[in-house]
């Protein structure tokens, strides 16, 4: 059976409400469920609201409760299949009665035994795959992260009309900040954890100062639990992590005040070295740009 | 002669100045354009800011004034070869001595004649589709309305926790309207031009009515001057558009209650038919989904 139009739906409905969790949920991954009766209607819906709580799987069939019974699960990654803080999900869908399930996304700590092996084996369809490149809007991170045991960082800096290089001012830090796990200052001295909700507790890192290599720094940081971080410093500092391929998204806030009447004669520069323009999009009077490095992205200089 | 590092930060420079003039240009496009001099420093900068106003090229030569001389134009589209309501940008480049033009995208109603060739003709070394993907992020809109004759619309609405489709809000409609000509209002009766800097007699629109028929209404749009129209209607008004497939990009704000506990039961739906997320970002608690449709995007159920 191939997921079908409103199974589509679901999902897309099932990502938007993962991305509630984002900057909540690490080390977990932030994950969308929509329970559908046996006529495909939405009984149910659900999301991982924040580390050490409910799945998206089980919010979503406690909504739904009898009504799940012969439905479909669609859930933008693979259920756990493992006992951790809550019980494995595999087992409330089997215990729900759920018929069909449809993921997006394997996870990838799971391989053989994961979820979606042992619904097959208790007789349940399940289609794995479905919008999978959209999926990964959300749980790219946190995929990213698992695979590489760091963080994803995200460097955010402002340019003025003179065309250089500014850290964040703290309305702009705030701004940003509601989806990622930590952010890193400007000044390379000081850690600040547990924006988004998280308590004070979230992560367990050690007191770092500057000069700390950044192999450690990222290392307690993946071991803290964080799977992303908005390094909000000027380009001296951000410039080691550049140096090393850790800035895996640039976003860059451009001041209204538009192009300098006295250019500053240096070369113009307004993306990291290797960035390619992703976005563009105005708030307010100024402008927000999203890059990422080049090898990730478009293709440049494809003529015209 | 390949563009260089200098030139590929100039172009990507002149990019994010030329997006301070979307929604405030049209019909004329948001150019940018940075000048080098024969050492490649910085030594203007400039966009074309306002419909009337100068052109980019002129802008950023007035700010280089005798540094110009033997020097490098980088600008995001070909210099216009024609007497509008200012000189032809390809003669003050001339007349400012500049020895080579580096340009990203040619502009498609200049053909042989643009001013491209017109500088090669004068000696100029031009170099044209440098970084032309990224300059489309900016003039995609432009463009796709001049290939059209149509302007390019984009739908935004909001998503309640029942899931259902709802206009935006004045405040939300007030945050998205600065890039776009035009507003196309919820109710359908009504088009409220002039968002973003226009004057009142920006554009030339009939008094239209609910039932105008859509060709007629793109058409008025299109000769009024406009090249883009934020469509801020709820899902009635906006079907017609999505039916005849003139809808290029959706924005979609989730409010921040999250699943309902109450589920609609009716099928779950966050993005239009056919529509594929391409971003998601958190705004304060809410979301907001960037969406295109599919033949235009990322290919979807690639499996894992």
């Amino acid at each position: 059976m191939i997921a079908s139009e409103i199974e589509s739906a679901a999902m897309r409905r099932a990502i938007a409400l993962s991305a509630f969790g984002l900057g909540r949920t690490s080390p977990n991954p932030p994950v969308g469920c929509v329970v559908l009766d046996r006529e495909g209607r939405v009984v149910g819906e659900g999301y991982h609201e924040r580390k050490g709580e409910p799945h998206a799987e089980v919010n979503a069939l406690a909504a739904a409760g009898d009504r799940a019974r012969g439905g479909i699960a669609v859930v933008t990654l693979e259920p756990c299949n493992h006992h951790g803080r809550t019980p494995p999900c595999r087992q409330a869908l089997l215990d729900a009665g759920i018929a069909r399930t449809v993921i997006a996304l394997i996870d990838p700590t799971s391989r053989e035994e994961g979820g979606a092996a042992r619904l097959r084996a208790a007789g349940v369809d399940v289609e794995v795959g479905v919008l999978a490149d959209e999926a990964r809007v959300v749980l790219g991170p946190w995929l990213y992260s698992l695979g590489t045991r760091r963080p994803q960082v995200t460097w955010a800096y402002r340019v003025g009309p003179d065309g250089r290089i500014r850290a964040l001012t703290d309305a702009q830090v705030d701004a940003l900040s509601g989806a990622v796990d930590v952010v890193l200052r400007g000044d390379g001295h000081v850690v600040e954890g547990v924006p988004g909700g998280h308590g004070t507790d979230a992560f367990h890192l050690p007191s770092l100062r500057a000069g700390v290599p950044l192999d450690d720094l990222c290392d307690a940081l993946y071991d803290g639990g964080a799977r992303s971080v908005l390094l909000a410093s000027e380009r001296e500092y951000a410039e080691n992590f550049l140096r090393t391929g850790l800035v895996r998204e640039a976003v860059v806030l451009v001041s209204s005040n538009g192009p300098s009447s006295t250019p500053s004669g240096e070369g113009a520069s307004v993306l990291p070295p290797g960035f390619t323009l992703r976005d563009v999009s105005r708030i307010g009077d100024d402008l927000r740009l999203d890059a990422r490095p080049q090898e990730q992205g478009q293709i440049t200089d494809s003529g015209v």
